[in-house]
């Protein structure tokens, strides 16, 4: 999607063809800055501290990393060696673990002389893959706003809220959420989206709304609190959100937060449907609020803020009194009787067994 | 309640029997400062530049205001002058209006020379009614959690959930939905409340959080968005929220988000309570997400955010892209279909103008 009119990813590889770009997410949104990645060591940094963030995004920088190892040391040695750093710096993401397989799978086999020039192909590979996928779940979801905007006799705009961040910047293009919406911008739909700030980490304030900006999509921040307000009052035409994991009947476990907005689109008859690429279906759970351990995070993502002084520069401040004791739940399960639609890659399912099972008979 | 081991409240007379002395609250939870008041302007600009918040508490520093500036001139002109100027401080405040009233029938008809006098007895009374009002709300609710607490087997602690700040800063004491945590806990009932943040102005953060620990009860500070979560999980007994205005029918206006928090104690079966003095209800409005208008405030509410530095001093930063539009919605209404009941201080009443009328059969 765009930025500065020009449109960019959060990963390519640089004009060399050695470098890998990455934009430095941790200075957004408050500084737009590229990073080079040329080594293990940058490719490590880069993914452990959220420079890259996102599954998508942190399994494309894996499989950079590997190749940018490989060009130093393509022995069996130097693979291994690649595979356990690149795997510790964030063990808990199941694309970063998948990548570095496909890696393994693909390239470790190969004679060492063939191994980098492979590796860097199947980077691209897997990056221009999780492109296609996103700009399918953006085809389908976008099939749903045209009939919004269809409905309402094409008059005014097409209003939509999203929670968190699950847009370009957390995948390789065009987002799972935002794919729609910048499917449905882009075909000249009037949309306006309502971006929830996304406490506590403000995933929203800090990146939706930079990455809407930036490609001229009209928005509006609230606060989490306001969305079922504005539900109550007609401002909102339907809900997109993305996922962590989906489990196998439906359920949603998404960022803390969405169940609530969920509880309110159902109260107010308004549609709530989720983008998820098929690879964030968990088949092997079920019953999401009782089988998905929810993970606890650190309080002082939730007594701290971090933005710009007035003198722009960047300062942490602690809202809180002294010794205030935080919770931190950073997920919640949204069961899937709140749910309208799962929109995949290979369309959009009803939020069941029986649903998922009609697009992916081959996996239930 | 208590501060620092020592019985406070957010308003008391000085002991020369002159100044009136006052939390800033502006200052929460990064400092405790308390402010003498002398004089009308003293007062004016603590409730223009909300040192003091909260109906009840703006109440009664405008019959104090209406005190101090009889000190200096007990004339007509000068209570006239007096009415005026604390009116304008926040014109749409009810109980501002309704002290000054109070001020103007019982002190305006005396003489001269008695208003002084008779005006700080007002004003003290009016802080004594107060508190006696709150008592009463807090008794009633505390029956509420002892029968938690029966029912729990009195193991463990009851955990209530509160969102924003209806609490003894914006009362002259107990606070409304805080008076019976407040009665529950000097009982010897282990409760354990969670905080809501309550963006954008974070009073559960800033206010709510202080002063509970202060008094000594257990809380953790949670985002907004988390309470849909603990709920799914067992992890909240009830919830208790003020308001800001309940209609004839029973639906309740308060702090935004507040909606969300009733749908989600609905869908896990857990008891939500109001509480509330009786003049918050308003007995001309039926509908309430119909009828009342919600005020939206500046965005910058939305955008920046205040707190400590490392060195400890105090800092706003903002939290967006730059040029990144927010809207900031106050309020939002409670169906009373998701009110378990409104504790107000002659008894608990269903949420229905029948339940209203079997404790209020003069207003209905």
């Amino acid at each position: 999607m765009k930025v500065n009119g020009t449109s960019t990813r959060p990963i390519w590889l640089d004009d060399d063809g050695w470098g890998v770009n990455i934009i430095d997410q941790t200075k957004l949104p408050h500084a737009y800055e590229i990073v080079r990645m040329e080594n293990l060591a940058d490719a490590c940094h880069a993914i452990f501290d959220m420079l890259v963030r996102g599954a998508p995004l942190i399994g494309a920088t894996a499989a950079y990393g590997m190749a940018l190892a490989l060009k130093k040391d393509a022995s069996d040695a130097g693979f291994d060696q690649a595979y356990s750093e690149l795997y510790a710096t964030r063990p808990t993401a199941v694309n970063l673990r998948w990548a570095l397989d496909e890696m393994r799978a693909q390239i470790f086999p190969l004679a060492e002389g063939e191994r980098i020039g492979a590796a860097y192909k199947l980077a691209a590979q897997i990056c221009e893959d999780d492109v296609a996928q996103n700009s399918s779940i953006g085809d389908h979801g976008l099939k749903i706003i045209q009939e919004i905007w269809e409905k309402k006799g094409k008059t005014g705009v097409v209003n939509i809220l999203t929670h968190c961040n699950a847009g370009w910047l957390a995948t390789v293009d065009w987002g799972t959420a935002t794919a729609p919406i910048y499917k449905a911008h882009d075909s000249g739909i009037p949309v306006h989206v309502w971006v929830d700030e996304t406490r506590p980490r403000n995933q929203g304030a800090s990146l939706t709304a930079w990455e809407l900006g930036n490609h001229g999509v009209d928005h509006t921040l609230i606060v989490d609190n306001a969305g079922g307000h504005l539900m109550q009052h007609g401002e909102v035409d339907l809900c997109i959100v993305g996922t962590d994991r989906t489990t196998a009947s439906g359920d949603v476990c998404n960022k803390i937060g969405t169940y609530l907005k969920a509880l309110a689109a159902h109260d107010n008859d308004v549609p709530f449907y989720v983008g998820l690429p098929s690879p964030t279906i968990d088949w092997t759970v079920d019953d999401g609020v009782k089988e998905i351990p929810i993970e606890e995070r650190d309080a002082t993502e939730v007594t701290e803020m971090t933005g710009r002084l007035k003198d722009g520069t960047v300062a942490t401040v602690t809202i809180t009194p002294e010794s205030c004791t935080a919770g931190n739940y950073a997920f919640d399960v949204t069961p899937r009787k709140y749910i309208t639609g799962l929109i995949t890659e290979r369309g959009v399912a009803k939020a069941s067994k029986e649903g998922l099972a009609v697009l992916f008979p081959d996996k239930v």
